[in-house]
């Protein structure tokens, strides 16, 4: 962590100034006890810039189609959320239901229906139960001390809430960055979906922040893997308020690279929360492929590495088996010669130029029996460097997601 | 299976005229039983036109290499064969160890040394003992009848023999070609490869027998998936030697089209025994999608399906949890248009134009219930279609995988 970013303990999505949210138990998921919420909604005081990124899977919810238009205006005030129902798969309707719960929240809010953006996940192919919702939105609080039900509102599968905030300097102004997310794990009866959140008081231009959320969801999200499947429904989105003063940051400010730093360690920490709450999971994998020719072949073999099944396996039984890392990495096809790669599984030097070092093994297992496993690949190509996340493959995933939807 | 194409009952590797074979213990692998075998040859008693598909993993085993520049010469005599070591990640002395197993194999076999071809499956990154491999090459004794041996020795974790034969016409001449492979189960210590050998007593012209071989692979082997790894080792390979007489078959002859059905049939045949025998499998998947606008399309999808962890965990679980499909369909970014989607599950109509059909679940998980579940994709683009295979994920899988290999 760069020394001006400073953690905020308990921080959450409402952390920032000048934003509020709250949740409510609206019958969209079966309760699991009376703290229960399904429906929720996170609104900034002012009009705030947006930028977004969503799943690219043809099959996407009409709540994303809507969203990823509205975020085309590039200003936001609010987010409706839900969890229980994806809101994919189910015809013409699904975009009339979406529009119809902005609609609810923004009168709830009292801000513009085309100012609220859409959020769904759960179940897919089940229309939303609009006649819920109708009856239930207006039961939502919103305060500033809102974003842990917000939190806990988005969640499906998922054992925990995750939230955090930060606080950093931005041109002379200490602001807030606050975020929420739900995770990857797979879920009875279906899969669920990846949501995040990030709202924060800095003032941004918007087009930077478009871009600078890319590229911090490039080296956060889009490095983690639980299990190689894409939801219909992800969505990462960011509101930036301004309140707390100072001139818009743009590309090229002299603060662009602090606020692109923070959005990133806010992004990579929210992710690796989603990777370590990964259905079933036991241990988090951390892959830094280093010495690669270009910055894609690092993403691509640590990506493809993060995401073996034999890889996680091995993991899961503490087993060094790096012949698993080696085809892993072959299966990438980057540029590397075997005869030149070096492996580390947590800083133990297993292969040396290809071929394997005479190790303890017993060293190994038991540096292997920590909550997080992290291999480094050299492969002494060139400059270029990249981490990806992923989580062990245990028993219990398989058993969560082959029960019955019924 | 066309009328013209035959079961041979019993039929193995060395069924078709001119092909002996043998197997013994060598000491490479732990015995389990006193039939263990792990090492064999097959012979072809004139030489033989070969052509051969390898592993696209950067990452190969010496062994792959060494075979690789030989099949270049269009000809071959025979194939040694080992299990318990892959004989890669080994260093330079990789290719000296494959290149002397080889020699050892020719002069027990009374042929060229450079008429021999190399196949090793196993654990990476451990030489090859080659103290015992001389030692017990020459126990194996070579004998129209050894087929069957030369099946067990390549097997790792395989829960069975895989083998077949078929008989069927060519040019007017009755012809055999038998078959043996090994399976994509993983294996304690390390992933097993996939491994299958054909032999046929054909006469076919070298350039055309490539030719049909990576047809025939594309649509079988290269349409399966137990854990969307790929061994540094895999290799099919072919042998036709023309014991059964007639004039070679080239491309254009009139038997050229019956030659690559059977070839294609074989190795179907055999590419659905290993995934009905991958780790943990208890059920076999088989994907159609038809209706895509070009093959390459119908053949992403379909292996993108069989491929989903959700898909074959759902399977597992016998859930008709179609949105699932519908993910992993959108996922493999084929061209189509969710809204005229139709999916059949073993025949029974469950999505129509892409929303739900209300059908009775207890029928579909009844209809899933069953050794084989079958899904069909119609996506009304235009007239390709594809067939993928793969297996469901289980439990057993990952404590199979995950087990120590100390």
């Amino acid at each position: 962590m760069a020394a001006m970013i400073e953690l905020i303990q308990g921080g959450n999505v409402t952390s920032a100034k000048g934003f509020s949210a709250g949740g409510t138990y609206g019958g969209l998921k079966t309760a699991v006890d009376e703290d229960s919420l399904d429906l929720a909604i996170l609104r900034s005081d002012v009009s705030a810039a947006v930028a977004a990124t969503f799943s690219t899977n043809k099959v996407v919810s009409p709540s994303v189609t809507l969203s990823k238009q509205r975020v085309q205006k590039g200003t936001a005030r609010a987010v409706v959320a839900n969890s229980g129902c994806a809101n994919c798969c189910v015809g013409q309707q699904g975009l009339r239901d979406a529009e119809e719960m902005a609609a609810l929240a923004a009168g709830h809010a009292g801000v513009a229906p085309e100012e609220v953006l859409v959020c769904s996940t759960g179940v897919i192919g089940v229309e939303l139960p609009m006649a819920l919702v109708r009856q239930n939105i207006g039961n939502i609080q919103l305060s500033e001390e809102g974003g842990p039900q917000f939190a806990r509102a988005i969640m499906t599968t998922d054992s925990r809430p995750k939230e955090m905030a930060i606080s950093f300097d931005l041109a002379g102004q200490r602001v807030t960055m606050g975020g929420s997310a739900k995770g990857v794990g797979m879920i009875h009866p279906d899969m669920a979906t990846m949501l995040c959140f990030i709202a924060t008081d800095a003032s941004v231009e918007q087009k930077f922040l478009q871009r600078a959320l890319s590229e911090s969801v490039r080296a956060s999200f889009n490095m983690i893997d639980v299990d190689g499947d894409q939801s219909t429904n992800d969505t990462v989105l960011v509101l930036a308020n301004g309140e707390a003063g100072g001139p818009p940051i743009q590309a090229g400010s002299g603060s662009a690279d602090a606020f692109q730093e923070a959005l990133t360690y806010i992004c990579t920490a929210l992710a690796k929360e989603l990777v370590r709450d990964g259905e079933g999971a036991q241990r988090l994998i951390e892959v830094v492929v280093d010495g690669a020719l270009t910055p894609e072949d690092a993403s691509r073999a640590a990506r493809e590495v993060a995401g073996s099944l034999l890889v996680k396996a091995m993991v899961h039984g503490r087993d060094p088996n790096w012949g698993r890392v080696m085809m892993a990495l072959g299966k990438s096809g980057i540029e590397f010669d075997e005869s030149r790669v070096d492996l580390f599984i947590n800083d133990i030097h297993i292969v040396h130029e290809g071929i394997a070092i005479n190790y303890l093994k017993d060293a190994v297992i038991s540096a292997m029996s920590v909550p997080e496993v992290r291999f480094r690949i050299s492969v002494h190509e060139g400059d270029a460097r990249a981490t990806a996340w992923g989580c062990d493959l245990t028993e219990e995933y398989v058993t969560f997601n082959s029960a019955y939807s019924t």
